[in-house]
């Protein structure tokens, strides 16, 4: 057996859930595994925290943290994956099979948090949701049926990312530790705002403009020591921005 | 990706389940990673066959075979593996974690069918039950929650034989197929008979001796050849035996 990834890093993220079962569900097999860390962002019914299918997991979903937004739920994430049924996969982001991705996510894990989304039964995730994703991930179902239940995606994904051997990088090399969010948050605003100052931002195409710019500076990979340098870089601009008002 | 492995011999075998939603949602996680052949013994409910949680997965529920024992269900298999929480397994049994044995389960489908086995969601599979199968199959959990839902159980395992890289075995070494169900229930029935014309088997240890028969000639690993030609003796044996009286 090996000794398993510790997944104490590891937030799963469910995003507008719509049956209360499906959480209890998924809180059973994150528990199986050892993902300890439930998120909900705006989950449809309340009555989640009491779901019978929990089954051995109830002391998961009263921890279970609820957030209004992708956004807040991520924030102190430094590497966010959204999961997604191969055939609705947008193009504009990179793309990984379940197998590759999660020795890709133990990396990250063994420094810092990493969030995998997972989206509402019917939808999945929003072109919004998107943008705050690094990369997204899927399932090798088969073509002719790619629509798994929300709750056994989970399971699967967490049984993958606890099967792997891949341990935390070689000490020799200890690579510097990602931007968190917050950060690149901090820094995609202070952009945004520089760009509109700048009128090189239309107002009507205001939001699809900051979505372009956030995916951008995810592509990126920043270090946190980088994007913290970045941060400053365009600050310093704003700051000239706003004082030739 | 690869090609991924070919699922045609595989049987998924559902135990006496209780609760017909389990059946749905094993027969669409089935459907998703392309295991199609569903086998059931004596479900409990047999509404099975409109489960909602089906999903997709509608014409895998219609070709569903109904079996009253493990017996038949596995009689045209070579090999017959039993899932179980590990806290539960017995020791008399061989035992292995579910990525080696699903590379061990993927050489036997390039030449044979394998049944797998998943017993009913509150006790699990019987002595009885177990005394059918060559080896048994545990998934990794957690030690302080191993036991699993059944349909993410089911999903998790044929997620785990979709992915795996494991092709066929190298043409230059053809190993011998490996002896059917049915040749060995009816070596076993021979060499019971023959211990029991011979006055080894006491009547009252008689059902449990058929098992620990079944169990010993499974460990012998028989091809299907040399369990014939064992077939053979033991029926001169009994031939013999019978002309003695």
């Amino acid at each position: 057996m090996g000794t398993p990834p510790n997944l104490a890093n590891l937030r799963i993220v469910l995003v507008r859930t719509r049956n209360p079962l499906n959480i209890g569900a998924a809180a059973r097999a994150m528990s199986n595994f050892g993902a300890l860390s439930l998120r909900l962002v705006t989950p449809h019914d309340q009555a989640f925290r009491e779901a019978v299918s929990a089954v051995g997991a109830e002391p998961l979903l009263v921890a279970a943290e609820e957030f209004a937004s992708v956004e807040e739920a991520v924030r102190d994430c430094s590497l966010v994956v959204g999961t997604t049924a191969v055939g609705n996969r947008e193009l504009q982001h990179e793309f990984c099979w379940l197998e590759n991705g999660a020795k890709k996510i133990l990396r990250t894990l063994a420094a810092s948090r990493v969030a995998v989304l997972f989206g509402s039964e019917k939808t999945g995730l929003s072109n919004r949701d998107l943008s705050h994703c690094h990369w997204l991930l899927g399932i090798p179902t088969r073509e002719e049926h790619r629509s798994m239940n929300l709750a056994q995606a989970v399971a699967v994904v967490v049984y993958e990312l606890s099967r792997s051997r891949q341990g935390p990088p070689a000490k020799s090399r200890i690579p510097s530790p990602p931007a968190d969010m917050e950060t690149l948050g901090r820094l995609s605003a202070a952009l945004r705002e520089s760009l509109d100052r700048s009128g090189y931002i239309h107002p009507r195409s205001a939001a699809s403009a900051e979505e372009k710019l956030r995916r951008m500076l995810l592509r990126f990979d920043l270090t946190a020591a980088d994007a913290e340098v970045l941060l400053g870089m365009v600050r310093k601009i704003l700051w000239k921005l706003h004082s030739r008002d």
